[in-house]
């Protein structure tokens, strides 16, 4: 039975996941201090780490593993609000995105897919989580779905209860502002077991998975 | 760079990393108390997993992760010894073997090459370790070399100083004889950086990464 599964969120000391405001100078809306702790590279695997595998690099590696499409929130993709302007933007990733699958972008401004050579694709829909889900399952085929981001995306399929596992790391800083995480979950803990571990990175790192 | 890899070398809390007498009947020549805590499904990637997702089974999916070929000892790939019987043999691993890349297998007597429809294929030479890993990375292009065991191969390629990066995870079961896996080894920690986790399950993961 495929999963849908949320990798790789970096949570700061005081619960914040991401930057107060996203822009074309601040794709993470100056989240900079959560972010550097974190190799983008190492999503592809360990064999593209440079310098020691580390157990936080083992970890993030599990990005990919079994993927078959992704959902991701409007400002994951881009910095635009409202209409989306004739700008030609095609997201944060040049002419190679990593997601390498179909990936579907929540927005209430539905426009044309745009499809890459390396397999990533993008499909914007104005759906609920539960619809968006259904289709990126059936594109996904056997393999799981990953929900990307950013926080208020993940936070909405928590709400619905439509994860099965969430990957976790928390970061030694203290942000003091940004997208809370936690905000309208509380009790989630009862739904899921959670394993922690700390690494000598000063990470910690929480797998939840959702009690059958 | 790629780098030459081992992953899951299971090892018991004395130190032995399998058995003592590969037969047909024992495959790992009774080492069961140590290989009953790896679910091997899970070498793939974490999709496969059943059940929850946990910190043991996030490292051990490292295993598959960029590998473009593998090097195994002659007993690992089955229990004959001496000159091949006649017998049809072709692994222990049926019609799909796990592999999925050419797998170079070591032994004294060389025989015609066996390949799969899923991408495994054996080929048998008779060379140093050093004349193995240089036809595996050459099979393996851009991609990373497994060193896939058993004890003996892993302890051959450590000794000659191919091995970039080792996990080694140690199941705290005392198994009182078998394959040791540190003999001759001495100083070995010498050349490598080594991280260390515990996890709630009781083994010990180690990430041993060769020094630049």
């Amino acid at each position: 039975m495929p999963r849908t599964r949320v990798h790789n969120l970096m949570v700061s000391a005081d619960g914040f996941a991401a930057g107060d405001h996203v822009t074309l100078e601040q794709p993470i809306g100056g989240a900079e201090a959560i972010f550097g702790w974190f190799d983008g590279r190492v999503i592809h695997g360990v064999q593209d780490v440079e310098g020691p595998v580390t157990v936080d690099q083992a970890l993030f590696s599990m990005w990919g593993q079994g993927i078959g499409a992704e959902i991701m929130g409007r400002r994951k993709f881009g910095p635009q609000q409202g209409e989306w302007p004739d700008d030609g933007w095609e997201g944060w990733w040049g002419d190679a995105p990593p997601f390498l699958t179909p990936v579907f972008v929540l927005t209430h401004h539905p426009r044309e897919s745009i499809e890459f050579a390396n397999g990533t694709s993008f499909h914007f829909v104005d759906v609920s989580p539960e619809e968006a889900l259904r289709q990126a399952q059936a594109a996904a085929g056997e393999a799981d779905v990953r929900i990307g981001g950013g926080p208020s995306t993940v936070r909405a399929f928590l709400e619905a209860d439509l994860v099965d596992f969430l990957h976790l790391a928390i970061v030694p800083v203290v942000l003091g502002s940004g997208a809370r995480i936690w905000d309208d979950l509380s009790g989630l803990e009862e739904r899921f077991s959670v394993e922690t571990i700390g690494t000598s990175s000063g990470l910690t790192h929480q797998l939840w998975n959702r009690k059958r």
